[in-house]
């Protein structure tokens, strides 16, 4: 149950972490348990690449002087001093900044006169579905990207870079696409752990439809909630990216970017058909719990259909008329046949109605 | 009970307070329970504040011809002359006046040649969900609030005024944001409320499914239905304040606005996810109360078919067959070991159930 | 029961009365039992007013060439030469002349070269729901009115114009927002009767959940739907009055009709509530029922599983063996403190029961 | 049974008649048991009519040449040649040819160079809802109509014409309106039998609320959402034929059309009403279906609940203990008045039950 | 249950065969499984024809060369090279031929400078419905589709080419249309199998309504989904390819292609209808076990309350009070008629029931 309970707990914070309201827009509240910022950059040129873990955040500015483009990475948002630093040295909007910390977001695309800020959510494959808020800033020649927590998609993208085929990774919008990419292909794996977790349902439904198994579609069905709650404005961001005439998008990205939303599309058609076929889980459940009450029902109704014409047999053998008193009074006691008659014609009862619940189907077959 | 009830009372006064049909428009009708306004005005420059309760609404005039900026919120609409009086200071449209005093409005926006007017919906978070009616007056250089009540959700911004954080609130627009700003944020404890009832319904469903709980359940879905209804307009209302061109409206104050507008969409968000997270809870409760039902079943069946069998065993040695005429009437009951043979019998009637209710998994496990 | 379907038998009449398929358009067939026209006209200039009944249709033109503005109104229309005299007085397109008698037309808004026809649904307040259709004409001085039987709801407008608050009402337009305006708000107290339905049946569901109620829900929807029905396209009306470039309509009309507007969105929104809410009835009635059925089968279950062990007992000591042919045979019979024993045993078993049943939750608390 | 199976059968047709995939279009496929065609032609001018029925279709083109309105109909799509010839008398693009032979076409309207092409959905009041197909050409002066059998509801047009009502239906566009709005008004009537069968459904299940009964609501779903699918795209049709600057169409007879297109949206709503009412007559049924159960359960309970304890004491009373070996051993049985005392403990206990199922509503009114 | 288990298992794949996310685009992963392509080529002029079975991609350029219209099919995707030597032949965007090679895509059209690139789904008649994709590539003189697996639907378009009806196939965007042709009308006999599989599921409900078939009603929506994400955008791209101004697409293939479209929306029209049947069925369904449930109840009420107050009767004079201790106990057991009036009793109760349950309509008609 301990298990259990945890999961909501976090769901209710969901809400709980904003600034109070009729505070200044711009304020700042480091959520107190959120793990302190690590920068990561990456700096490349077609023959050299620098990736280095720095510490103090002023020296980002060299960076973007000094390299075609650069990659800053920040896993953790727990301390504002460096939080800020970074995003003056890289001019970004105060009020962007709020929506950096505040990692309830809805994913989002803000222009800005030389520079695109894009939130988004990367899903999280917990015990729970939960999603991490990633905040992304694309410039001329840099990338900034702020995390939640260590851990991420980006691997493969990181490779790529390392491993030199960076051509087109040179351009921040390229690269910037590279990082959505991933972030959107990571939704497959979820929904696939989501399709698992439909078929381990509609196996345990058919064989032990307990209260439990109800419980976990509803769990089910919040995550999904939770899931389409995040892709559905992702869609809408990609397809304002790819239609919008938007100058830091070069047209050759766009191309790359209408890839990626036909992935969002599908992403979004699986969740919609994941949400029906729970509907349609609630149903066979339903149904089976229904079944068993039939089958429970049907167990009484035989036995005590049964029995009870045959102990209101037995019953009128057992009554105490004087059979001395009168010759109608129960002669059959005294016959010599009585008693093996008696058992004969409530051998015939059973007979009979293990007949008729045959018909009717509900003994056997 | 007489606790349930009241609610319900208020809910059906909320359609009622209106003109009667036909009157001609602007009319003004009072409601007679309605608080006496009290007028509070808070007038300002960069250097300076003067915050003052004033009880002649002639007065009001003065503060916008001396002031950059003057704030004037009145509290309370019980009184027509002191409102009519403060309409005229500010030239409010005479349709418009009405609105302002039937506080059953729906959240909407009105440009007029130098002012806008603007009704939302404050949440208040009692025992039972309501929202009282702010209306709100920006023109060139004031900004007029009327509350059916005293409390609201402007403390924080009173206090940037007072503590001199003022260079933007100078600005109409930008003070009527702020406003705005701290009534959509006042939305976020009121969600939360809901969120904490869901989870306790949740609970409660496991553990005692009384038709009482889905009472509640169905008052919570009435609940959220009126908070969808107030938040869902200002949602577009917030839109058009970003998307419209509204000469009052600041480019710099729409920036601000954009960020409003998104955590409108977030509140729409959390409210349907949680009116279909209500909507799973009736189906949870349904399937308790069928579990229910099911136990009880189950119970009254095992019991009533291991013991009608027996019953009937015992029914059979209870007929008064006259063993002496003839030596197939019921030759047991003379036997030496008929009796306990019988209650062996009896035993393994009950051994063969029990095993076979085990099987089903009616009992144990 | 006879009081209840004649409502239905009225619905169905609904889509009676038309014109036979195919015959030629602006064909008007009137119905035979609809009250005989009453013509009344109320002429009048800022300092003096005309109010009449009369009765020969012909008189009407002279009425717009004297006074700079007429309002005639029309109740019943089973008179087929009165109706067409009034419409050849006013120059109405036969085509029109058809919807105003077929009285089951949606609300809808056709515009002729200097002339605006306008279909409303006014709600009436029996024991069924109900609309009467009102056709509106709207010329450069003139406003005609239609109605299907005496008794409306403008009132109000008449005791304007009789008081002499004239000024506005001079101009058609505005005359025709005033009529518009008293229709849109004679929905409201249709809606209040509605909450009230709702409140009672919600009560009623708590107390005695009968078929009946289920019923009226039914009946509720049922109207719910008509009311709909006739609201909405009352919408749709209302704001292409307001938005689109109409001539007849002035500017100054249009700021009184977007208030009108309003008023309609209002109703909309309560209706849909309402549809809501009486959709959780249903779930409540159904829960209610529920929640019976369990009721019954909790004491079934109690009563049965009890006594049936018991009897079950009695049963084993109703044995007639023969405790001479051997000491194993029921000795207890003849034991000193068989029978108080045996009761004892019965005692022990019914507590056992209760103390399950009451862990159970099935008795007490 | 067999009534029941046939229209069955004759649904799962509906997709079947049509072309194989992949074979050249145009390619007219006939149904080979559809009746032959006949062709009547009236063609007339102010003065003048003329109506036959002709066998040979290369006669037509001569009527088109001489008369200023011809309208030719064919009755029966069963040879291939005559329709054919038909169409080359008319100039036919040979991919509509198609769709007038394959009967199973959606409502759709399309335009060629100096014709346009419309295929309508005629309602059939059978004893199973059902639609014919009427495929109807209009071109600069004459309408070709092509029916899938006998049997229209164009009966008043022509007795129109033959009556020399004709200066309106001299315009080819105005005839054709004319038969169009034959078609729409020729749903009323199919609307009123929906009705009808809803209140024979509705007063059904309140008295024998059989399988039979939802059986015949699912029918009657189905039957709505057939009749749905042929007047949605009518509307949207006649919508196009409003508002689309087709040339073929003057603007005196768009006005008519507008009309007809009301009726279209008023038919809609209609339907839409009739779903909603199905579907609450299946709530009203599984209500029914449930007050059923609770009555027996309610008949068993009070049944069982008052008879199980009464024989549990008569049970008590046929124990044998032995009342000679011990004074504690069921003294009643030799009391003077036990049996009447037995009797009155059963009476009390009854009375007891009574009042309580009483209390509870179980019993009486 | 294995056969049930097996299709469940393909569906899980659907979302599984993908790259690895944040790979680079364009990235090409084989399913290992898939079969190894066999190219066939149809080349033709209006009196020419050449159809072979290539095994060297690299002579298809020759073709597009020398033929004024070359159709290339590849049947099976297993070996990148070959497919990537085609694409080269062709010019194929790359990102395009990741698009081809994982076979998930949903329906899409993308334009590319002179070449349009489709992407259809073709229904597979197997037990469980199943898609496979077909990827189609129209060029000015070519077409090139890529299919899955052998055996697809095109083989009257391929005996069209063959019998020499080429006039208009010679164009390449008639060639695509032709082919899009039979895909769509490929989709009616799926949908006559789904009709099917619905009037047998409706037949078995009525005659057994094992948890079976509601298993198998849950598994026909899964289908009609899976049909429903195929067909819809298959739908929009048609839209598109009619209405949008696309170089390639000649005005007379367009009007082709409206014929095409208006199938995909009667296709979809009819899956909605399938879903709202579905839809249906599940309630027949229940009501169906809804009804055993009632039945079962029926019969044990009867016989229960039949035979229940009989019992006690005969309980009654199995009593053994001492009829000699006074003469109020039991006299009845001396009376000379008292047996043979106890069972006229008892027939008289069975009497009452009988009429009694008749009434209520549990027992005949």
């Amino acid at each position: 149950m301990a298990k259990k309970r945890k999961p909501r707990r976090k769901r209710r914070t969901r809400a709980a972490t904003r600034t109070a309201p009729g505070t200044a827009p711009g304020t700042v509240v480091m959520d107190p348990g959120a793990p302190r910022p690590v920068i990561t950059v990456m700096a490349f040129r077609p023959d050299k690449l620098v990736e280095q873990t720095i510490s103090d955040p002023r020296a980002l500015r060299d960076y973007t002087q000094r390299w075609p483009i650069t990659w800053v990475n920040v896993n953790g948002l727990g301390d504002e001093r460096t939080i800020r630093t970074i995003a003056e040295s890289f001019d970004l909007h105060p009020l962007v900044l709020e929506d950096v910390v505040h990692t309830h977001q809805r994913p989002k695309l803000e222009e800005y006169p030389d520079q695109l800020f894009l939130v988004a959510r990367m899903p999280q494959l917990e015990d729970v579905f939960r999603t991490e808020q990633l905040s992304l800033f694309v410039g001329p020649n840099y990338v900034v990207t702020f995390q939640e927590r260590p851990g991420d998609c980006f691997e493969p993208v990181r490779k790529r870079i390392r491993e030199g085929v960076r051509t087109r990774l040179l351009q921040a919008d390229y690269l910037a696409y590279a990082l959505i990419d991933a972030i959107v292909d990571s939704y497959f794996p979820a929904l696939e752990t989501f399709g698992e977790r439909l078929e381990i349902l509609e196996e345990e439904i058919q064989h032990k439809p307990t209260a439990e198994v109800l419980r976990r579609i509803h769990d089910l069905r919040h995550d999904l909630l939770a899931l389409r709650r995040s892709i559905w404005p992702a869609r809408d961001i990609l397809n304002s990216l790819v239609r919008d005439p938007i100058p830091l998008i070069s047209d050759s990205t766009r191309t790359y970017l209408r890839d990626c939303y036909d992935h969002a599309v599908r992403i979004i058609d699986l969740v919609e058909t994941y949400r029906e076929l729970s509907g349609g889980l609630i149903e066979l459940y339903q149904s089976a719990v229904g079944h068993r009450m039939n089958e429970i029902m049907k167990v009484l109704t035989v036995i005590a259909t049964i029995f009870i014409p045959l102990t209101f047999v037995a019953g009128i053998y057992g009554m105490n008329f004087n059979t001395q008193s009168s010759p109608w009074n129960m002669p059959e006691l005294d016959w010599y046949w009585g008693y093996p008659l008696t058992l004969a014609v409530m051998a015939l009862i059973v007979g009979g109605m293990i007949v008729y619940f045959r018909r009717k189907g509900w003994i056997g077959g």
